[in-house]
C-alpha cells in the first residue's frame, strides 16, 4: 500500500465508541436544560447513536450507564442495537447516586455500603455477560471534603478489597478499565485521584485491568500525552474517555478547546502502537447548551481529524531530527502534520465507505431532529438524575 | 483601652451574614444529598439561621436568593426575621435557572431574554425596598462553553446596559454587589470572569457599585489578599462571599482548605480598614455531605478565629521590621500572630455577651436537629431546583 | 479588492517586533547553555535581527533592553539599525538586576532605591528620544517572597508615584506600556500581578498609559483572549509580549504550546480593531536550547499564521450563528478558519513582497550562522547577567 | 510514658536534614543577590550547618550536591562534618550543568552524553562510600521544551537502563532516591513528571529504589499528602525534599506557604508510621532574598512544629468519629491538633536537650553572622554556578 492508502486504512478501521448519557440531557449543579426530542428510554438512545455511526460510520458502539440504561432484558437491548448496526460497548457502574453514598462507596467506612456498591459492580458484569460488553468502567466518585473525614489509608484497602473481588468475577475475554480523576465530587481526597494510583492497582490486579485515562480529569498543567506514552510502554492503557476542558472536568466537545493537545495524545497513541482493538477510544461528554447528535458527530470527527493528522507525521524524518537533537526541524516535523488540513483526506475516506463526505450536512439533511423532536413527547427525557 | 479590649471589641461587633440556600440541600451535579430536617421554606431557613446567631452572636443577617426564597410577602418574611433577632441581608438575584438563560441571561444575544433578566433583577430591587436589604448581590453565569459562540466585545456592551439600568434603580441606601467568578457554569469565557472586569464596570457606574470577593472564584495561584488590598486602596470592596476550595469553586466552609490564606485576606482587610459595615462578611457555601446548621456555625467561628488573628498582629513591629527590608523578622511578626490559639480568647468574647464560649457544644445541646428532624416531615426540602 | 486581496494586504502590513535579548542566551536559573555566533553586543543583535527582517520581511523593528543594551551612542545604535532596514522598537527597563533591587525597585520600602530606580526609568525615556522609539515598556519585577514581607497597600502607592513621574516624563507621540505578571521573580505577592492593576494604574494615568498582555504571564486557566477583547473594548492594550508557555512563564516560541489560543487572541485582535499600529506586537522569548535566529523566523511566522486564519474568520457567517444562539454552528464556523492551511497563502504574500516564501529555508540557505559562528570568535556572549 | 512524653519523645528524635547548597547564594533566572558571610567553600557551608544543629539539636546531617561541593578528599570532608557534630546526608547528583547537557543527561539521545552522565552518578556512589552517605538522590533536570523534540517512550527507556546500571552498583545499605517534578527546567516534557512515573521506576529496581517527594514540584491542586499515603502504604517513600510554594517551584521556607498543608503531610507520616530513619525529612530550599542561616533554622522549626501538631492528633478520637461517618467531628479532632499553639511544647523539648528554647534568638545571640561576615571576604561565594 502507499503511505496515503495506509493512513486511510487506519483512519476507516479506527472505532469511536460514544456514551449513552451525551444523547440525555445534562448540565451543572447550577441548571440542566432540556431540549426537544431527547430520549427517553435506553433504546432511544441507541437509535440516536445509530444515526451518529451511520453518518460517520465510525462509531459502531454505545457505552451504557447502569442505572441510567437500566432495562429488564439486557439481551433484548443489545438485540436492539444489533438491529441498528451497533454494539454495545463498555459498561459503566454508578455508584455515586444512590441516598447511600454520601460518604463513599467501595471505600465508605460501612461494611454495608461498600457491600451494595461491590453488588453493584458484580451486577454490571452480569449486564456484560448478557449484552457481550467486553469493559467493565469503574470510575469511583469516592472521596472526602474535609481533611481528617476519613482515613486515605483505609481507603485504599477498602478499595483494593473491592477491585479484587471485580476482578475475579471478570470473564476471561473481559476487562476492568480504571478510571482516575483529580476532583469532583470530592473536593479534599479523591480515592482514585492519578494515573499513578490507577496503575499502582491495576499492577497488582493483572493484565485485565487496565487504566483508562478521561482527558478532562487531570491538574492544570498535566501533560496527559506523557501519561499515554508511559500507560501505553507499560501496557497499560485500556482506553480514553474523550471530552475537553479550558478548567476542570468540563465535560465540552473533544478536540474543542485545544485541539492541538488531542493532536499530541493522538501521535502517543500511533506511536506506541494504541491503535489497535486493546485502546478503547470513548467519548464522555455533556452537551449542556448544545444539540447533542450534532456535537456527537463533530466529536467523532475531531477525533478523525486529530487521528489523520497524527498518521501522517514522517516519523522517519522526526526520528532523524530527534536523533541529531535538531529541536527546531523536529518540532517542525510533527507541526507540519498539524497544520495539514485533513478535512479533504477524511470526507475521501468517508466517500470510499459510501458515506457522505460531510457527515453533519448529512445528519442535518436526514430530519431526525425533527422527527424525534415531534415524536418523543412525554415521558421523562433521560438524564443523569443527581 | 488595652489593646486586649480593642481587639475583643472588634470582635464583639464583627458580624458575619450567612446564606439562606446554605440551610437547605445543595450538590454536585452528581448528585444531592437529602438530610432529615432540612427546612422546606425561607421560614424555616431563617429559624435555622437565628440558631446560629443566637449560639454565635456574630450572625444577625441573612442573603436572600431569588427565586429560590420567593414568599408572597416579603415584608411579612423581614418580620419573621426580626423577630428572631435577624435582619435581611444581601438579596441575591438568580439568573441562571430558567429555561430562558441557557446561553445567557442579561448578556443573552436576543434583547427578550435580556429583559425577562433584567426585570428580575428590578423586582430584587423591589424586595429589597420591602425588607429593608442593602445590598443586592449580581453574580451572572452568563458566558459560553465554545470558542466563537458569541461576541466577547457584545456581550459587554450588553452587561454594561443592564448594569446601568439597575444601577439607576437603587435607592440612595442601597449598593450593588458586582462578584466575578472565573469559571463555571460556562467553561470556555465567562462575562465577569475576574476582579478587573467587576471593577471595571463599578467604576462606570459609581460609587454604589462595589466588587464582591468570593474566595472560591479564582485561578490557581491567585493571591487573593492582593485583590483585598487593592480594592480596599480603591473604595471598592464591597463585601466577601467566604468558602474555601482545593480545586475549583468547591464551596466548603470558609477557612477549612487553607485557614492561613484567611487569615492573611482577614489581615489585609484589618490593615485597610475594611473591618466595617461598608464591608459585607458572607458566606457562600454548599454543605453537601455535612450537617448544614453546625458546618455554618463552625464557618462563622473560623472567620472569627481569622479575625482575631489578623487582629493580634504587632502592626508597629510589623512595620518596623518591614521598613528596614527584614524579611524574616517581618513574617515572623505574621507568623506569631497566626500561631496563637486564639480559641480562649473568642471564648472569653463569647461569655462577655453572655453566650456560651463553645458554640458548637450549646447548638448540640439545644436539641435543634432532633426537633427539625422529627417536625419537618413531609413537604419539598428546600435546595437549588437544578 | 477581493476579499482574499484584503487579507493579503493585511498580512503584508502586519509587524512583529523582535527583542534584542532572543537572540543573546537565556536559560533557568539551573543552567544557561551558550551557543557559537551568539551576538557579543547590541550591533550584532541587530544584525540579527536584520537577517530575520530580510527573510520574513515583517520584524521591523527591536525592542531594546537596558542595561542589556547600553550603549554610548544611543542615536549611532538607531543609526546602525536603519542602515539594516530596521528601527527601534520599546525600550524595555531592566530595575531587577541591580543589588540595590533586593527587595524591590519603585516599590521598595527605601526612598534611595526607589529614586535610584525612577532615575533609570527616565534614563530609558532619554534613550526613547536618541533612537526614535514610541515606546517604554514597564516590567517591574517588585514583589515580596514572604506574606508579611511588606506593606500591599504602601507598595501601590509608591508604585503609582513612580508611574505618575515616568508619565510626566513621555514626549507626546511616546507612550508607556505597563506590564503585568503572576508571579516570578516574586512568589508571595507581585505588585502589578494581573491586568486589573495595570489597568487601574493606566486609568489614573491616561491616555499614553496602556497595558500590555505577555501571553505567558497569566495564572492556570486564564482565557487571555477575553482580557485582550476586553483591553481593546476600554481603549487599553497597548500591546503583546508573544511567547507561550505549558506551565508557567515558559518563554517558549509563540504558538508552540497552544496555536488554538494564539488564534483565538489573533481574532479578538481582529475583531476589536487592534490589527494596526496602537497595538504593538512583540515577541518575548527565551530560546534556552534551539537556535536563536530560526526560532525567532519560526515565531514570527506563527504569528502570521495565527493571524491570518483570524483574518479568514466568515464574520458576517459567525454573526449569524451567533445572533440565531447555533452554538455548532458559530463554533463551526470559528473552527474553519482555524482548520484551514494557511501556509500556501502566507508563501503567496511573501512571494508578491519579492521574498523567498519559506523564510527557514532561505535563512538556511544564506550562511548566517555559519558565518557568525566563524566571526563571533571571543568577547562576551550576550545574555540577561544573571 | 505519658502521651505528653511519648510526643516529646518523638520529637526528639526527629532529624531533619539541612541541603549543602542552601547556605550557598541562590535566585532566579532574572538575578542571584550575594550577601555578607555566605560561604565559599563545602567546608565552610559544614560549618554554617553545624549552627543550624547547634540551636535546634534537630539538623544533624546535611546533603551534598556535586559537582557543588566537590572536594579531593571526601573522606576528609566527612571528617569535617563529624568535627562539628554532623554526618553527611543525601549526595544529590547533578546532571544538569555541564554544557553537554543541553538536551538531557540520562535521557540524551546521544549514548556518549548518557555515558557521561551515567559516570557522575557512579561517581556520587564513590562520594557516598567515602562519606558514609546512605542516600543517592536522583533529579533529573531531563525532559523537552517542544512537541516533537524527542521521544517519551525511548527517553524512558534510556531511563531505565541508567537507573538500573545505578542499583546495581549501590553497596547494601545504600539506596537510592528517585524524585519527580512537573516541569522547570524542561517546558514541554519532563522524563519523571510525577509520583507515578518515580514509583514505576523504582518497582522494576528493588526495594532499595524509594521515591522522594519535593513538596515543590506538583502540578496546582495537587493533594500531597495523598501522595504521602499511598508511598507509605506501598513501602516506597524514602524521603521529602521541604520547601514551599505559593506558584511553582517555589522554593520557599517550608511550612511559609501552607503551613496547613504541611501538618496534613506531617499528620499522613505519623499516621502511616514514617516518622523513622527509613524516611529521609531533607530540606531543599533557596533563601535568595533572605538571611540563609537564619532562614534554615525557621524551616527546621516549622517541620517540628507541623510534626509536633501531627503527633498531637487524638488518633482514637479522629478513627471514631471517622468510623461513624461524622465529617464534622473528625474534621474538629484534626483542626483542634492544628489550631493548638505548640511553641510552648517545643521550647520544653529544647530545654530538656540543654538547648535554648528560641533557637533563633540563641543565633542572633552567637554572633556567628558578623564573624563569618567579616571572615570571609575574598574567594568566590558558593552558588549554583548556572
Amino acid at each position: 500500500m502507499t503511505e496515503h492508502a495506509t493512513v486511510k486504512a487506519a483512519l476507516m478501521s479506527q472505532a469511536i465508541e460514544t456514551p449513552s448519557w451525551a444523547y440525555g440531557n445534562s448540565g451543572t449543579r447550577f441548571k440542566v436544560f432540556a431540549r426537544p426530542g431527547v430520549p427517553r428510554t435506553p433504546q432511544e438512545k441507541l437509535d440516536d447513536a445509530a444515526k451518529v455511526h451511520e453518518f460517520t460510520g465510525a462509531a459502531p458502539t454505545v457505552a451504557l450507564h447502569i442505572p441510567w440504561d437500566t432495562v429488564d432484558d439486557y439481551a433484548a437491548l443489545a438485540e436492539h442495537a444489533r438491529d441498528r448496526g451497533l454494539a454495545v460497548g463498555a459498561v459503566n457502574a454508578n455508584t455515586f447516586q444512590d441516598d447511600a453514598y454520601r460518604l463513599g462507596s467501595v471505600c465508605h467506612p460501612e461494611a454495608a455500603v461498600r457491600r451494595k456498591a461491590l453488588d453493584h459492580l458484580m451486577a454490571c458484569v452480569d449486564i456484560m455477560d448478557a449484552t457481550g460488553s467486553r469493559d467493565l468502567k469503574l470510575w469511583f466518585a469516592d472521596g472526602t471534603n474535609y481533611p481528617g473525614q476519613d482515613d486515605i489509608h483505609e481507603r485504599q484497602d477498602r478499595l483494593a478489597e473491592a477491585l479484587a473481588a471485580v476482578y475475579e468475577r471478570l470473564g476471561d475475554d473481559q476487562r476492568m478499565l480504571v478510571e482516575y480523576k483529580l476532583f469532583e465530587p470530592a473536593f479534599y481526597t479523591t480515592d482514585v485521584p492519578d494515573w499513578g494510583t490507577a496503575y499502582a492497582h491495576c499492577l497488582k490486579l493483572g493484565p485485565k485491568a487496565q487504566v483508562v485515562v478521561d482527558t478532562g480529569h487531570h491538574a492544570p498543567g498535566t501533560n496527559i500525552e506523557f501519561i499515554v506514552a508511559t500507560l501505553l510502554r507499560e501496557g497499560r492503557l485500556g482506553g480514553f474517555d474523550f471530552n475537553s476542558r479550558f478548567y476542570a472536568d468540563d465535560d465540552l466537545m473533544v478536540g474543542a478547546a485545544d485541539p492541538f493537545q488531542l493532536f499530541r495524545i493522538m501521535y502517543e497513541v500511533v506511536r506506541g502502537g494504541g491503535l489497535t482493538a486493546d485502546v478503547a477510544f470513548m467519548l464522555d461528554q455533556c452537551h449542556n447548551i448544545e444539540e447533542k447528535i450534532p456535537a456527537i458527530i463533530r466529536s467523532v470527527m475531531n477525533v478523525q481529524e486529530a487521528t489523520a493528522k497524527a498518521l501522517l507525521v514522517d516519523r522517519a524524518a522526526l526520528a532523524d531530527a530527534q536523533r541529531t537533537g535538531d529541536v527546531l526541524e523536529a518540532n517542525a516535523v510533527l507541526m507540519d502534520a498539524y497544520n495539514t488540513d485533513v478535512r479533504p483526506l477524511l470526507a475521501e475516506v468517508r466517500e470510499e465507505q459510501g458515506l457522505d463526505g460531510d457527515p453533519m450536512a448529512a445528519y442535518r439533511r436526514s430530519g431526525w431532529a425533527t422527527k424525534t423532536a415531534e415524536e418523543r413527547v412525554g415521558g421523562q427525557q433521560a438524564g443523569w438524575g443527581a
